[in-house]
């Protein structure tokens, strides 16, 4: 298993521009990395940002189209949101875990955990439309890459990635929502450390991993590049989407 | 704030070898950077794993000098583990925030809340000695920069990573234990998106995303490459300790 290189290049994706519902979102990634001189090679990686898979996929909301239920009302007055965020919330949500003013932090239907089930109300261009995650973001890797695949022959390895906060540590970081045709996930348990002695305990969230690294040239205020290329990393494991790095429910050893 | 560049280049540096107590890995670093030909410019990162900086720092322990508290005694059996190490952990530790068999959550006297007081056993070359965290992990990154400096002139940022696990996701992503010479945490609340609208509760942990970033190239289970080199990346921010990306008890908000 050698998924380090001495040298890895993370190269920014630009001039993709704004991307609307119902846009081939693939074709527009091909043709940044081609403009970019990045002909995809076995196991280079395109992380992309959610945003612009979410407007892709036409998972842009209208406020004015959401009616809040009684617990919405009733959560929105707690945390001072706006009720009809909190509805979308809430229907794209398993459970409330934590509701104070101003923050709302739930299990996703995805399964993950984060804050307002991942709804963005940032650069989506119109005040009262706020948009959701991918329905599914690792069938939505795996459309991207099938499709760089039949334009370029090679295929990267794609990741969806999206900015969550953590519970002990002060500020977000990029996580991988969607994965395909990398493992995600590396156990080193049982492999040998220098001394011939078993490592303990070592797995590796690879793609979160790659995601952060993604995140530091993607930026955050702007839509000028919300996709990068990564070259320089290598597997032998078989790829794994990005739902095995989802805590299962009553595994989780900090609560 | 420009935190990101088109293209970030992460190389790791070879042949730095074993380190061992009171070893100069200042001096280490630097001979490694020259053999890579990267003499450090403005805004290069040099991040380097906790395991070598706590080596050179002498923290490593012999359990056989380490007598169990009755109170070790009990959490060792709670946890199945050594209770000698229990001990350490313990003496490295403010609070015990999770204990069942095979795991030990504590908040670290520097006020990290991971498994085990980030005490490691694995690469220590000894099968009876086990590795505490550096005392002051800040204090070493900026230590080695102001040795950087001295010996090129230019001085890069340094971050000391670690890998730790994650409430709600699996395996363990690198975060930045120490740093010196970059912000670690960026706020971009107040900052307009690309259609003018402020962005909402968006502090980036910029140091973290480069511990993972650098965690890519470092690997896990050799010593071979403990530090890499990161170039591309640029800001304008003041310098802030990797203390700053730890959130205040008490402000959490996810318990």
């Amino acid at each position: 298993v050698k998924p380090s290189q001495q040298q890895l290049s993370i190269t920014g994706l630009h001039g993709i521009g704004s991307v609307h519902a119902g846009d081939d979102l693939a074709a527009m990634l091909a043709d940044a990395l081609e403009r970019a001189g990045l002909v995809p090679e076995a196991h280079d990686v395109v992380a992309v940002a959610q945003k612009v898979v979410s407007k892709a996929e036409a998972r842009q909301v209208k406020l004015s189209s959401v009616s809040p239920s009684p617990r919405a009302l009733d959560l929105a007055d707690q945390t001072k949101k706006d009720a009809r965020i909190v509805e979308l919330i809430l229907s794209e949500s398993v459970a409330v875990l934590r509701a104070v003013p101003g923050v709302l932090i739930t299990r996703h239907v995805l399964g993950f955990v984060c804050a307002n089930a991942g709804i963005d109300q940032s650069n989506v261009g119109d005040e009262t439309t706020v948009l959701l995650l991918p329905r599914d973001p690792d069938g939505s890797a795996e459309a991207l890459r099938q499709r760089l695949q039949a334009r370029f022959g090679a295929a990267p390895a794609v990741i969806i990635t999206d900015s969550f906060g953590r519970p002990w540590r002060m500020g977000t970081v990029n996580v991988a929502l969607g994965a395909a045709g990398m493992p995600v996930l590396i156990d080193r348990r049982g492999e040998e450390d220098l001394f011939g002695r078993c490592l303990q305990a070592t797995e590796v969230a690879i793609a979160d991993a790659v995601a952060a690294a993604a995140g530091l040239v993607m930026g955050e205020a702007s839509e000028g590049c919300p996709a990068v290329h990564i070259r320089g990393l290598s597997w032998v494991l078989a790829p794994q989407q990005a739902s095995t790095l989802i805590r299962p429910i009553g595994e989780d050893l900090f609560q």
